[in-house]
């Protein structure tokens, strides 16, 4: 009996599970690994942030999603280094070999080149990341509520989101719902809806990846939830006492003491090594260039999917960075592997663009469809409809809708706890 | 018009958040301050603990719990101090006056003058332990599935629990479970079934506050759920190659590499504020001997309720560490302040005793009503039962249900979620 063909996938994000659920069946030898145990959703990570939810509600053991797949084994592990020569996937304790290599380890936030603005205002990518920036925004009101200076009392009542994207549009909405409606009564001393809530963007329109009459409309609905959208704007200080942004060449100074981050990608660091050991082409993200099959160049056997890879479609331009866009790609090549084997091949892989959705708050999302776009309830309701899907893989679809509805009804963020304050 | 009767609460557990919901109608001025911004419902704590359920579902934010009762102030912030001449509670930063003081601040895990333990052996008090404790036992597995020698899996697959309570027997059988039935299909290179779980206790019988037939019933359903009970046996030593114990004068030692503290019980700190400033008399765990009217002796406007009290009822036995006992005696202060301020007096308290419930695992619990005894899957029933009536109270009531019975159906722990191990 000959040995399986041995299949290894880093990275269990969006675009590694996706491989690996489609590569259940086949007659392969596969090692999945990752550093976490579980499988996130990050498309919900706001609403851990926010109190909407709470971290088990939107993460799936890996073991567990997997369980039933008998040619699969899940590692949990860190991959420091890979071997192209000899085939292997080094960890930090151990190894593993491999006939195709799947790289789906994704990317993080970045500060441009600001690293100490990292302490100052936390970014939103893990359950880590989603339970400090709970903290720190609870304990904001918990501040202002204590303090008797009117003058630190406002600024522990500012908030200022950097990066108008789908998370610092998320986010901000999020915001705004908790302070006009959430904790509206909670308080004795202060007044939450008087809590200011900035989000500041670079380019000319919130949400840039959207066709500009759903960015005034996304930027409408923000201001209903009583957000100052700023756009054009360039971050240019951040210290602990508010945010420093240009417009043009006027500078301007807002006093704050909560800053939230949501702009910048930073590809992982498998990406520079696949430059080093592959020879792979990296963008200035640290992302990988993928041929038209997403291998990298010169290795047929190395796949890269995910926010880890750019992918050049529709004459040059590069593929978002969304969970549908990891997941096909993961199913793709998960085919591909299962083709090879049987000695064929598949033609290059092409994205599905099924629509680009983004939520603000209650009852308010944009959605668009390309020639179709809609904003306000329907969009809004689309949006829950579409995660909902998503979820229906996962074991937590049916709690999650539970608690949304419960939330939806009451207006509650009931997760709202600060852990992990400890001194 | 005159400054209304100013009454305040320290710590918002169950005797405290009763205390303060009965008082939420009365014509005075509360204020409950407490530490965290959460109600924590400890007794499904270790449901946290073993992955059954997320924290934000066994927690109530307190600013949300009282936000109807107009007369009631929540304040983040930790007592150091009290100043009872004027009658002021002093707080890290900043102080409040009262003219009733109503002390609830607990009891938590102590090591017998073991401190050193402490890191070897977590306990189970806070969320914080709770989430610290479901890492160390699925790490535990994620170790043993790794490890390659035969000698070093088997230690990783051992888990000691010190201390047979309620506490220490509900953590044992949960453990039983995630290794018989959870965890079963989720690894490959070991068979979860093989792990040990010793369960040790100093006294000669398994939750020795129950009658001593209850007590064999409950040992026999731990063993049936895998779990080997210890009684009689003393910890005489703990490090990082596993427990030391002594049953009569013959020394045992058990490879482990997982320990979990559940024995000892250590008054908060206050106790020592109380006898130091008001004279209070304590017992050797640092509780505060308590009048018949829950005061301390000589100043009939300090009352300690919940665990940091001892309350000798029925000739001389000192009231249980439960939630019931608490829950009463917050009410009776309440209304004994209520009475105070009318010109009237209250009786001494009186604990009525409902009965007296531990669970063991699904479809296992033992139940004491006095004469009536029960076991298995009716005292779970009835455990489930009171356990969600008490929760009827809190917002998180419905969502528990939910998850209960989800849970009961799949056999799953989908909250099992290794977090906060960032090196």
């Amino acid at each position: 009996m000959s040995t399986p063909h041995r299949v290894v996938i880093v990275g269990g994000g969006f675009g590694g599970l996706y491989a690996a659920k489609s590569l259940g069946k086949a007659p392969i030898s596969l090692t999945l690994i990752d550093r976490r145990n579980f499988h996130l959703f990050q498309p919900l990570l706001y609403q851990v942030a926010t109190g909407a939810l709470s971290p088990g509600e939107i993460a799936s053991p890996l073991r567990h999603v997997l369980q039933k797949h008998r040619n699969t084994e899940v590692v949990l592990g860190e991959v420091m280094d890979l071997d192209v020569e000899q085939r292997r996937v080094i960890m930090r304790d151990g190894e593993v070999p491999y006939d195709d290599l799947i790289v789906a380890t994704g990317a993080t936030h970045h500060y441009f080149g600001n690293d100490q603005w990292a302490a100052l205002a936390p970014g939103l990518k893990s359950i880590e990341d989603a339970t400090a920036i709970r903290r720190r925004v609870l304990l904001a009101f918990e501040e202002a509520e204590r303090e008797t200076d009117p003058v630190k009392r406002h600024e522990w009542l500012q908030f200022v989101i950097v990066g108008g994207g789908p998370t610092g549009v998320e986010l901000a909405g999020a915001l705004g719902e908790i302070a006009n409606d959430t904790l509206r009564n909670d308080f004795r001393h202060i007044h939450t809806p008087d809590a200011r809530i900035v989000l500041i963007e670079g380019a000319n329109h919130m949400l840039p990846a959207f066709p500009p009459d759903l960015s005034d409309k996304a930027a409408k609905q923000l201001i209903a939830l009583g957000v100052k959208p700023l756009t054009g704007a360039l971050v240019t200080k951040i210290d602990e006492g508010g945010v420093t942004y240009k417009i043009g060449d006027k500078e301007q100074h807002i006093p704050a003491r909560t800053v939230l981050w949501a702009a910048g990608v930073r590809a992982s660091s498998l990406g520079k090594v696949l430059a080093q050991r592959a020879g792979a082409t990296l963008d200035k993200a640290g992302r990988v260039f993928v041929e038209p099959d997403l291998s990298v160049k010169g290795h047929p056997e190395i796949h890269v999917i995910g926010d880890l890879a750019v992918f050049l479609h529709q004459g040059g331009k590069p593929l978002p960075g969304v969970a549908p866009a990891a997941m096909q790609q993961g199913r793709y090549v998960a085919r591909l592997i299962e083709k090879k084997l049987r000695g064929r091949s598949m033609p290059p892989f092409h994205y599905f663009n099924k629509g680009n959705l983004a939520t603000i708050g209650r009852n308010k999302a944009v959605a668009d469809f390309g020639k179709l776009r809609i904003s306000g309830f329907l969009a809004w309701f689309l949006w829950v409809f579409v995660h909902l899907m998503y979820l229906v893989e996962f074991e937590n679809r049916l709690l999650v809708l539970v608690e949304w509805v419960y939330n939806y009804i009451t207006r509650n963020r009931g997760a709202r706890l600060i852990t992990n304050d400890k001194k």
